[in-house]
């Protein structure tokens, strides 16, 4: 039931064509099920434009095509699969033919966001080379959201130099992505950079001890620079929704 | 050596007073020494407003003295002390005798900032009662730096009915910070409320499995809603930091 | 907002002095507010007998108290406290003089439930006598709900012989509750006897690798006998909820 | 050595064929022997149709062909065989062509219980599709001990409106089994609605921190709902055995 | 029910005062009920001399006492006491004037048994001064056993020369104990020495990681040197029992 | 050097025929290096007939092969093969055309121990068909080292009866192993039944929470049982060669 | 920009051609970017001649074969590539077809280090034939740096008798390294008899609890011999760094 | 047996005073026993300086002081006691009237090291004052071995700049340890800027996930930046240690 419902069916109390008492026993279960979180969901969805996403891994190709033909039919915001397959891609290509599958990122854009009128630059950046599919998960995700990703890939350890190259990106860019595994210390070093809210994505790269991204993981939750919002290892696409929902122009009602 | 420093330096060069070989010797440490980190961090906190922190914890009472008597002395911005008892406090009070000692959250602002100019309406959230020390350092410290706290506690579990008070402070707040420990869901069930980010702080309340805080920052890591950044686990005070960095305006500078 | 305030909605929406705008502003926030948890609890309460519970550990004793006194002007049903010190109960009886406290379970029942019409006989073992205060926890807990708790204790390793005088016991009882720490076994080997569901509480008494009580969390997860079911560490409070819930009378409408 | 054996001995001693002496020395081992566990567990499958199981994991297709021919000849029950590969399957078709490959859910069943004269409807959630696998084995399960399962899947998350379709099916089921991985929490929100137990399934389902299904498993056991009993991660069959033994009509015996 | 009440039922079925019917509704719950566990545990206690333990840790003075009161009437074998503080030596006292309070070992030895016919010499030996505590727990109920303890401590590390002075107690020693924290890796290199088995016992002495026992727990699990004999962290009693186990003469029955 | 080029080097001291100063330079590397520990495994493998054993995890065939023509050459003892794929077999059989492959266990008899003048009779008892392949790894090690070996499988949950028909071989046995996975409460029930020492091997079997073999781990560990001796997960050839070790009569030189 | 470009921004200020606000301009992200860490990394690589290293695992062969063509042509001083396998190997061959390729080392020597004017002996030691790959990715990295490797595999447990043709090893070494996976306690010992540092390197051999490397490097930090320096699981390169970096003469400036 | 006695033997044996047998009995333990470890303990403490510890943690006041008169007798080299509280102290400085009490350090030095003819300057760093009492340990440790420590605390987050002062002291030190505890990213950024080998020691400073050091420890073992040798948490001692002996000139014996 969703608003339309809810007006028709007040429109019916009014005109007296629906008692009072049927209307309560119609609303009795409003608070958890017809108007419950599902509507939420679906106002924010469309308030944010984050639309929904697929999560493919445990899920079968054809599964993924599936509940991609629902969301499809069902909506008409961005849609996403992440953690997707050839197998998934080439599935849900058979209901959305124009589809875009991202081979790195393991990411299939059903349907991307059209361009967002303050599109926000989103800077995302990898410690390592072994770290870009995760990044990529996030870059793409960002751009399928009417956004703009830059991309500042490998600038760890070996790499630290071509933060030089940043300066401008640093300058123009909304807010910053930093995705690392190993020893997990690079968003602590663009936190000090940046002087603002970045996003860490610990990465499962690495061994030994403190593997799997645990590492990173823990060096971002305890990072001595303030402003690091930590998500899940390797959840590119979360880090990306986050970013986006942090730029987004929030419109707050005067009191 | 901070800007005026490098800028006295140029100007000896300028003026023929130094030599490029004796500036050259003078400059080869800078990169990370004296224009390094530190002053990074300088600069930031006269950008942001973040200021200071003291972190208490095994710290005793004069050590903790003696470091805000060198942050009073060395700089203009705000200055907090964090997980500090009674001791810290009173200790701190001999060099700063205007501080403000909040006992249930374990800080003293020694030295708050002015009141922003365009103060943000930050909304903490708590679970249960247990939780209101890690909102508490969350709280005052967003005051601390010049913006609005608003309090909603204890509506986890028995007390989220209590949330239905918070529509108004929903609608006009800028960001939500939510505190909360045992199974640690509310900030996924916030986030689905307020289509926003989330600032999710696990807190050790809780005994048992996966206690000390364990569970809910695992939950909170993989949370199903989208939008949820997490801190430590009782870290109120990086969360009101990450909160004010993600509200403050973004001046980003045109390509 | 309750049935009460809805049915007067609706009176007003069907004798014309509310418009269907106006009213549809005010169920807007219906799904997960006015309507929401809070009120699926409380009718959960009245039809369950469950009641409310006040977890004090980590509240100060004035928290208590003042939590007590809100439930009890707020409510009608049984309210409990548990993991309480004396200072708790103390607290509590400045506003409930009729409390009873139980020290060894660290329980305060503020306002027990009447007895109930169909009191069930609810089984509650130890394994030892240190596991007894977890055990205590959960018997009195039945009590104050309305039911007969039997109390079998300290009958695993040395004592395991006193479950020959279980048998009656075991014959006329509901459901049973077994409480063990150390290899937590003892719920396996019940639930072998008695062949129904079994409520597992893995205590904290033991020492050494998988201390706390991980040891039998973990072994009474990976029971191999069935029908067991197990809550968290040392949480009496919550197996008898749980074995409460699993007795009532299940009144299962027809299609 | 079964009652019908002790019943023999005890007619020959009765007789004068067996002198005390023979009879003792015959009854030694019995406590742990030949009236020994097997036989409890014997009765308890006649008295409750829970029926004997088969864990084909880490077992070669031959071995669970063996024991599957072993049960059917020594027992009448219903007879199940879990985490069973197609391999498993078509091994065990050999001693038992009526047998039932559910795929999904990776189950055999060899034999299955008649409809019982009671049947309860247990209904199975799950908050994903991955978790799908899981609630199989708890579905398929509990309709081969003779009840009805309802299928309630992927209402977590971006699917919770389907909840609202439960209505019906929450008024009628006599328990509800919740399978979830990610962050867990659809167990506490199921208890929350339904004001009864729930056997709450963590699944492994989900990456990063806490994978491999220790996070639900954790956000289960520090549930804020009461009425919540856990399993093993991943384990279906042992949730609808539990189910089973819940709903079971208790024949107490009057004192 | 022991022998002689069985005995005596079959005395009376026997004799025709008893009907098999009401001789097997008897001996219905005999399995594991009144020749159960417990009759197991008598008898090896007798034939062992293993004898009764009290675990002091968590239970209050006055339940040891009561637990002691009971095991002094209710046996005739040794009685011990670990993990015991001196109120709880001095509540035991009260019921077993005769104890024995041994401090550091934590133990109270209730009733000693008789020296052994064939006393074992049981070497009791500590890495470190740390270790002592938990070693003198062995040494000392290795004594109450009826054996001889002999202890050579603080032998690892700095004072592994003192192992010269072991050449002779090697010699003539049935088994060795032991115990060593920090990096536990003694017992491989006592193993190494002895050629024979070794109890080894893991201390909770050390720091930083794996700290608690866990470092030289996983030692000497993963110990190179083959015939290491593991028990629990801190387990003194559990390996003095294990080494009086493994000398005791094995009285095998021919076939 | 071994004790023959000792004895070598003291005749000529003795003889004149080397002074001390060049023998004292000879022996002053003794201590850890000719006369070191190898020396000490030479001389238990003779006295012991524990023999030598190849880990083959993690070796190639190869390697394997080289290191067993190595050990053929350079002793006589028992030489054995562990966790062996069939490549390691044929490998190893090039250069030991008598040698002997258990699939199950994975293991390669490369050459036995004649059998033993005192054989022990070594019972293996296994909880499930799983647990299999550890116990037989168990069981060929005990009779490659010249000792009988009775296997007793899939004796837990299910099929605990079977124990039944342990009576004769628990009276007859020297020691028992047992293999146990899952809930791993089996080496409890044992040791309870046979009042010796049990060696406890915790396999990997099971899933879920402390799967991998945690949990039976912990569950030994912590066993309220007196007796029960803990080997590493998975390891039955260390539980075989510590059982060999009890059960090797312990010549004890008198003082 | 480095020293070069700094200096001719200093000429030009010196020849008044840059005003010392644009130079001020210029400089003002000197800390962290032009001169940063990169530069810091290359004077120390050419200073120390440790060089480069690609990390293989989790890159794809085309990556490493671009990130190796890059550092060909961007430096001169060693490059090496770890955890390879053929297929990044023969990538890399297309870009350097003089590389040399260890397969064991798993390791691919794409520019080695001229030999040192001082090449050191460093003397690289397993405990097992199954640690040889990660020490002769340490022995490899050590003379692709110019020094000197000498291999001492398989002296633990069975053939620590190996050592005693270390007397000259160790007597001409300049360091040890030490790989060991099981118990981890080779290191210990070779501490105490090089009475030295000991770099020891925990490899990831193994089974059972503590797996994977976990326990050899808890014992190696906890080790009672002083002296051990521990790197990550399996990191044999960075143990040779670590070791050449020890041995590399120290050019300590005079005050 | 030292080589004295060795000596003496040998002359017996040469002098005909002591048969060839004889001998070989008095020999036979020799290498794990009168020649053992111990001696090689106390011929590398002779060597390297290294001298005594006394661990205090876990011992009584009079158990230390009982060792340290033990080794104040009985050796001549430096003498330290660790984790001391002032109780310790005042026992120590019953036998040790000239002992020196370090507070901060927790250290007692019983007896220095004289000052060495070659001091080496070892530079002892702290992210945090709360790392100071771990560094303190290890900078007394360096002093009373006889070499110099340069103190540069708290130079980590808000004090980074401070290391601009530690370019002297890099440039004169002949090797750096660096404590920190929080996210333990400090020994990375020194690492690279010092070039050289870094003893890295993580501190159990910090809270929440990952707290009691174990993130500082992952972060060291993972450090991106090579040349760090990680020892245990909280072990400062053991990291002085560790830099004494890397500093020591090697006397190589040529081959």
């Amino acid at each position: 039931m969703d608003e339309n419902n809810l007006r028709h069916l007040l429109d019916r109390v009014a005109g007296g064509k629906l008692t009072v008492a049927d209307a309560l026993r119609e609303l009795r279960w409003l608070p958890y099920a017809d108007l419950g979180f599902a509507k939420v969901d679906h106002h924010r969805a469309l308030r944010t434009g984050i639309g929904e996403m697929i999560y493919c891994a445990s899920k079968t190709p054809a599964q993924t095509r599936e509940i991609a033909r629902a969301l499809i039919e069902g909506s008409s915001g961005p849609i996403l699969a992440t953690k997707a397959t050839e197998a998934h891609a080439k599935a849900i290509e058979q209901v959305a033919p124009g589809m875009t599958w991202h081979e790195i990122a393991g990411l299939v854009v059903v349907r991307p966001a059209p361009r967002s009128s303050q599109p926000a630059r989103i800077l995302v950046i990898t410690a390592g080379t072994s770290d870009i599919p995760v990044a990529e998960e996030a870059a793409v995700t960002v751009e399928a959201l009417g956004h703009d990703a830059e991309r500042l890939y490998d600038v760890g350890a070996a790499g630290i130099h071509r933060l030089t190259g940043a300066r401008d990106l640093f300058r123009t860019a909304s807010i910053t992505v930093v995705c690392a595994g190993m020893d997990g210390i690079l968003p602590t070093i663009v936190a000090g950079m940046v002087g603002g809210p970045v996003v860490a994505v610990p990465t499962s790269v690495g061994y030994g001890a403190g593997a799997g991204g645990i590492t990173p993981l823990l060096t971002m939750l305890n990072a001595c620079a303030p402003g690091v919002a930590v998500v899940n290892i390797d959840n590119g696409f979360g880090a990306a929704i986050l970013a986006c929902l942090i730029v987004r122009p929030r419109h707050i009602e005067a009191d």
